[in-house]
């Protein structure tokens, strides 16, 4: 591949530009969802000045070869031909949640990827791992070890860590939620704030509405306290259906719903804000409470962040839940949840269950939230996040059958990928392991056995080789027909 | 006070050193459970020779005014005519627990003490501050830090870390309990322990025997699962008598039991191991499982640790649920349960209730005890818990109103202090707040309203001055008519 300008050609340059260009996205060298070289490197590779590269670049965006992203430079576009998954069918029946041992055996293996070096982890959703926050939040615990002395072994206030109750408040207001630190309950992970928030809202044998497909940790909950899950589909784009849920409630006794009101997982969807406000109080209207699954609010790829649903409650039957697990630290487990309706319920059922949570770790985040550090961390995140998934994308369209159906994530971590018909992604999960490929198969995130043809691929993880590698190797155990 | 030996007098040396003791112990400058100078110590300052000063502590020591500890040295002896608080009478009947807002007033001040500088934190069983391990923990974590890198972010495995799980496996052995890392789960403290082996034995309405006065947190739990708890009185010096037992059994329809098995919370009482048998092989007759709260049972001040009550089991009834939290590190929040039987039970509750526990705290620990700065610490915390138990006990004799009762805990790092007839710890609680110092009022440690008079009193933190004189404060109180 030639990479230098020829001075003798009669094109301009920065014709001679756009041909270097196109001809290192022919030769693989830069693939879709690649940061192009920034004007000024580029300039001084090719002894060409800073405006001609400009030019070149302007030319290939007007093309739709290249897109500019603010702040963070020039991509290869990824062709937007991919097809979605298709949405599934209306509400079925609520189900009971028994799927234990399923979950079980999945989970060994997905976990324990997470943990082996030779193992590609594309099973767990752990989207900080794009980009880790270990190196300021080491330092900041070692700050913290060092002022806090004996207090750092202390019990931590039942409810969190002041300080950190305050910091998440701050955030809340700046997001349109009127809050004070009172009412934000810190909690072991969002795991437990839903957890918690559930208990609070419904009792064993109650009628559940959960988004389809759902997260398996909110079935596993629902299953371990005895309730009914009822699935109401999501559009793998802008998520939740009103007329559907309209449909559903109708039809069903549901005694509260669950649902990532912002951006879900799997399918990566992203409901409108307008919507969100009108599912409120949709749900308000019939006394229905809400407990909204945040969890991946902050990696929106869209123009701004979703409004937590919570802004729009008039009666406070929303409980939102979150936690640091999707952009700071899984293994610190802080989550939180915020009521005021339900708040002394909510305290009583987090002492009986667990007592205080770590205030080490609560103490640690709160300074990385109060110094900045966590938004500055969360600008690369996303960004990270967002070029990962332009190349996850463009490597199943790649390698994967041709009837293959992805989503186009509006932010989280994860691809929720659609095989073609006769597959079984059961079969993938198993084969893929044996090639030390982890991934999630779609089974575990229903109730009523369906997205069989269906996996869940992370791209949350530092890309390498390794998982270019993994991409093309899943494609073609696809294509085999062993799966 | 003189301090010196007078050569011309002529008594003999040793008589005179007697004297000397005597004195500083009727002026207060020893008091009961001080330590005494060593051998060398006192032999440098009163310039006479070690055998002389041994002679001396000798003869004190038959006299019953010190007493030697192996290893430790000589103490300035408790009086031994303390009064133990009666023995409450026999089982009532099953209750629904319902105290929530009792428990919430008390705790916003109990646990607001810890934190507030001014206070006198005699509220909160936080046994680990007599003898804080901070500096050791906190240099293993430096290093966990430093080695872990990106990881130290990561999720940790559903069931534990895996090294924390190989350190208690082989400590369990040591014990004599024959159990895999693998049938160790590890849980945010031990509350989430007993919660998640209570949801493994029992349902909404069943009967849960437990003992009495019992630690609060058992009966919020039992609360908020919608049980009913039934209270056996323990003895304060043995703990369970199996006669009270047998008879609670036969009268009503017990589905599980949560008992200290070894060391009790508030009553310090310690149950002999050949009774822990009998009661196992009680229950097991009658196919009741025993959750076993052996959160204190590294805390014992008899001569030698109790030995786990799954030990004794044949039919697997038992589940062990146990942290670091009266022991280590309250704010790490690191407990875990031990069952073959339930494992999958409790590892699926586990992954529901709040997913995996803290990764950094958890490695943190197991290196704590891998390299035997645990065992290490243990000693020294058990030394000074003992010692200080002695003097807060000695404190109560010489500050409170004559009638009062009070236990002699052998183990763990509370006192439990009946007041005379007429006297309400609700409003030596309240008063007491009123001078910055916080205790737990005794009807928190049951369902039945009893222990109106009784208080529970730490003597687990730092001794000091101000601790002294909080003692002399409460015994005050207590004689004034305002309680």
């Amino acid at each position: 591949m030639s990479i230098a300008i020829q001075r003798e050609n009669t094109e301009f340059l920065y014709q001679q530009v756009i041909a270097i260009i196109r001809e290192m996205q022919t030769s693989g060298t830069l693939r879709p969802g690649d940061r192009l070289p920034s004007l000024r490197a580029l300039s001084r590779k090719l002894s060409v000045s800073i405006p001609t590269i400009r030019q070149a670049y302007v030319e290939l965006e007007r093309l739709d070869v290249i897109e500019a992203r603010p702040k963070s430079g020039y991509f290869l576009r990824v062709e937007q031909t991919a097809v979605q998954p298709k949405r599934a069918r209306l509400a079925r029946k609520p189900m009971p949640v028994k799927r234990q041992n399923l979950i079980e055996d999945v989970f060994a293996s997905v976990f324990g990827a997470l943990n082996q070096p030779g193992q590609v982890a594309l099973g767990v959703a752990n989207p900080t791992a794009a980009f880790p926050s270990d190196k300021a939040l080491a330092r900041i615990m070692r700050q913290v070890l060092a002022k806090s002395g004996a207090n750092s072994l202390n019990y931590c206030p039942m409810d969190g860590f002041p300080p950190l109750k305050r910091q998440l408040a701050l955030r809340y207001l700046d997001q349109g939620l009127q809050v004070s630190p009172d009412e934000v309950l810190i909690t072991n992970g969002a795991q437990e704030a839903l957890a918690i928030a559930l208990q609070c809202v419904a009792e064993r044998g109650d009628v559940i509405a959960v988004e389809s497909p759902v997260y398996f940790g909110v079935l596993e909950l629902i299953e371990s306290l005895g309730m009914m899950a009822l699935e109401i589909p999501l559009c793998p784009d802008d998520g939740l259906w009103l007329e559907d849920l309209r449909t559903a409630l109708d039809a069903h006794p549901v005694k509260a719903c669950i649902f990532s009101t912002s951006i879900s997982n799997p399918l990566g969807s992203f409901m409108p804000d307008e919507r969100r406000a009108q599912l409120v109080a949709l749900l308000e209207s019939r006394d229905i409470p809400l407990i909204e699954d945040d969890v991946y609010g902050d990696l929106y790829f869209t123009e701004a962040r979703g409004t937590p649903a919570q802004v729009y409650s008039r009666k406070g039957l929303v409980i939102t839940c979150a936690s640091f697990s999707k952009t700071a630290a899984p293994g610190y487990r802080v989550g939180w949840l915020v009521s005021n309706r339900y708040l002394d319920h909510a305290r009583r059922l987090k002492r009986a269950m667990s007592c205080s949570s770590s205030l080490l770790n609560q103490w640690t985040l709160s300074e990385f939230v109060a110094s900045g550090d966590y938004d500055r961390a969360m600008l690369n995140l996303r960004r990270v996040l967002r070029a990962n998934k332009d190349r996850a994308v463009a490597l199943v369209k790649q390698h994967f059958p041709p009837e293959t159906r992805v989503t186009d994530p509006l932010g989280g971590g994860v691809l929720w990928i659609e095989l073609p018909a006769g597959k079984d992604s059961g079969r993938l999960f198993q084969v893929a392991l044996a090639h030390d490929i982890a991934v999630t198969p779609g089974i575990l995130f229903s109730v009523s056995n369906c997205y069989k043809r269906c996996v869940r691929v992370s791209y949350g993880l530092p890309w390498s080789d390794a998982v270019d590698a993994a991409f093309a190797t899943l494609g073609r155990l696809c294509a085999s027909p062993e799966v």
